[in-house]
């Protein structure tokens, strides 16, 4: 797969280990809080969790020898999928939430509710498809010069 | 699953699907294409597509009556998963480009790499996991009143 959409699904495996990145970001650590919150299957879960473990997405911490425990934090890689459980989130919300209210997002700083918008990084207009195109980064920069 | 993002996951079902809408921001609109593209099985392949047609996401359209073939192009709600697929990509891009130069986009508008950002839609600050809090809406517009 020559795309990073692609590496990175490949990484993510399949939606489950998504929905476990998303528990950690409501702050949930443990085995159990898994288990409660999203009702997955125990061998399921301990799957995952290797998995994200491996690819360096959540890392296991001892808080208890015996019985021996671990809990399971975001590294800043794990952190780093906040954009892509977000961005889904909304997806869902604008085509899939009916009538009961979903989840929102507080902007702790600015106390209001955050209502992410993905910007281009240069102008700060918001990005939408129409207007972007895929290029190699050589083309790019030629592009780029060209239009200056 | 009482969170949107769980919806989300229902509906995108598996990778497969997601790269393929990938593949459709790309502009690829035939079977053929995205046989090509990605190397998918066409079996595999129609059932995704069939599955995105359901859920609304692509739209076919007949190009040819003898033999009878069609396009798939995206709607207003598979145009909406763009900020998903470009999160994703950038994610990959930063943990799994290699030395190979990632696809970039250019935000056709300005002219420049797009680098793409989320950010709080009311005060266009960077949206960091750290600095937000989920809540559900009754309690945001309560915390919000009390912190102005």
């Amino acid at each position: 797969m020559d795309c990073s959409v692609g590496r990175a699904l490949d990484v993510l495996g399949e939606w489950w280990t998504l929905l476990v990145v998303r528990e950690a970001f409501h702050g949930v650590r443990r085995f159990e809080g898994f288990v409660e919150r999203l009702g997955i299957a125990p061998n399921i879960l301990s799957a995952r969790l290797r998995r994200l473990v491996e690819h360096g997405v959540l890392e296991p911490r001892l808080y208890s020898d015996h019985p021996e425990r671990f809990e399971y934090r975001l590294t800043d890689k794990g952190r780093d999928l906040f954009p892509v459980v977000v961005t889904l989130m909304q997806w869902g919300d604008r085509w899939y939430a009916a009538d009961d209210a979903p989840t929102q997002l507080e902007h702790v700083p600015c106390g209001a509710a955050a209502e992410p918008k993905l910007v281009c990084g240069h102008c700060s207009e918001p990005l939408a498809a129409r207007e972007t195109r895929a290029l190699p980064p050589r083309e790019l920069s030629r592009s780029a010069s060209r239009s200056r």
